[in-house]
């Protein structure tokens, strides 16, 4: 309980700041700042929570999550100019936020008891999901769109790989949870700093 | 009770002539209306019953906010190229469906016994969500993210005076709705009348 | 029970193979083909469990639709380029997977004993909710969104020539199945092929 809880709270305090940097990039009020840091915080274990019907969902069982994004987003509000590219600073966050969120779903989908691609789907769906809200509102390119990066494969395999430490090294909650945060952020990092990637797709024309 | 069944009927009423009115601005068929008079109608309140666990959800419990929405969509399919201008009446629609909405899920939300925050997102999140999913699966840009406009501020301002006037006034359910749709709607409509409008945030390079 | 369980597979499966076909659209690597693939394949089932509360979610329950849904997308990474054109393949599976997942939605919710009104949205929703996802997310314009087309309508009439063959002939299973599925995917085809459409919207200015 403490260590998913742990996660959904950091996962939350580092997506809020990618949502409020999107309302940066689109002008909002302070409100908008706070709704979109909002949105992106909650929107993946919201979904993760409805999925596997835990209830309460888990910022209603206590608001505390809101509060830390409203403050993340007043801070972000007050000093995101002084950052050199608001850009570069979103897609680091979100890369962290992401790792951090696929190791919470993976973590709650685990205690729930659910079989093995089930846990899959649920980390992968646990991180993806608030950036993916928040892109889709603000009508930026999804990150799950972006070409020749590790997106989606990165939460997979950090997923896959939590699994395997948990049958492999241990079952308990703190090294499942290490591994796929190690694996996630470092396949995503290694994807934006020296583009790592996998094969895409190429038909004959393009987009016919 | 009576009062929110009330107020969610209202809002799926009005929401439903702004679906409506969007599918006509997407030159659809008739039950193309109707789908999104639907989908905006019972958006919001959906999104709320699923995070409260309310069972089961409002519309299926008793199909009438989907005829009244289907009634809607006839009616602005016959109607709609009387208007003058149908942004102009989607916006003024949509912003009185808004404060009603805001004030439906504040109630259901006090209603369930949830926390003060948790009551305050879920106003902001019934009024917003079906305006959103309509704007987002009409290709038409977001509400809440016209800048220099209030939106979410005015869901979230009427949303803390409902609270307020439950805690000082009177904790019946009439009293803070009606409070809630008057700062809802008078803030949106101040900001569509006379500009009012919350500092927006402004870097160096608007979207670098 | 048999007979739902089969359609939430095949539709599966379809719709599986148009999800796999946006990303190679977008030009995704293979797990972005999954993701897509698993979010068109679940995702209006998904959404007709959670409003009717089905605890779990069909694909939680048993996870082989997610292993269909995979190896699907593997499947089309492999083979896409074989295709003359990608996106009149993407149509016309999707037509397909469409009008078997409207009659899983009206199956699944007459045997959860809504009402008539209800049962006809859950069909609609069933069938259009996982296409649009994975329309919204890839970019592209929402199939509900295409003049001139029977869409939405294919999905609502025959959902309601299902309930009336119900009614009717036989309130079995498998009759009001069949129905819906040849009037939605013969409605959609001839959409297709000939042209067959509903009078659209037309205002004096277009879009004013």
């Amino acid at each position: 309980m403490g260590i998913t809880l742990t996660l959904d709270y950091a996962s939350v305090l580092v997506f809020a700041l990618t949502g409020a940097l999107a309302a940066s990039r689109a002008q909002l009020d302070i409100v908008g700042f706070i709704f979109f840091a909002c949105l992106t915080a909650v929107g993946g274990g919201t979904l993760r929570d409805l999925l596997l019907d835990r209830d309460p969902v888990f910022w209603i069982a206590d608001a505390t999550p809101l509060a830390v994004a409203m403050a993340a987003a007043v801070v972000v509000f007050f000093t995101a100019h002084l950052m050199e590219s608001r850009l570069k600073w979103l897609i680091w966050l979100d890369a962290g936020a992401f790792a951090i969120a696929v190791a919470a779903g993976v973590a709650v989908a685990r205690e729930a008891g659910v079989s093995t691609g089930v846990v899959l789907v649920m980390g992968v769906a646990t991180g993806t999901f608030g950036g993916l809200m928040r892109d889709v509102v603000a009508n930026e390119v999804p990150l799950v769109l972006k070409q020749g990066e590790l997106y989606v494969t990165a939460a997979f395999a950090g997923a896959a790989a939590s699994l395997l430490g948990a049958r492999f090294l241990s079952p308990e909650a703190a090294w499942p949870t290490v591994i796929c945060i190690f694996v996630t952020f470092g396949l995503r990092a290694g994807s934006l700093l020296f583009g790592w990637s996998l094969p895409v797709y190429k038909g004959r024309p393009p987009r016919a």
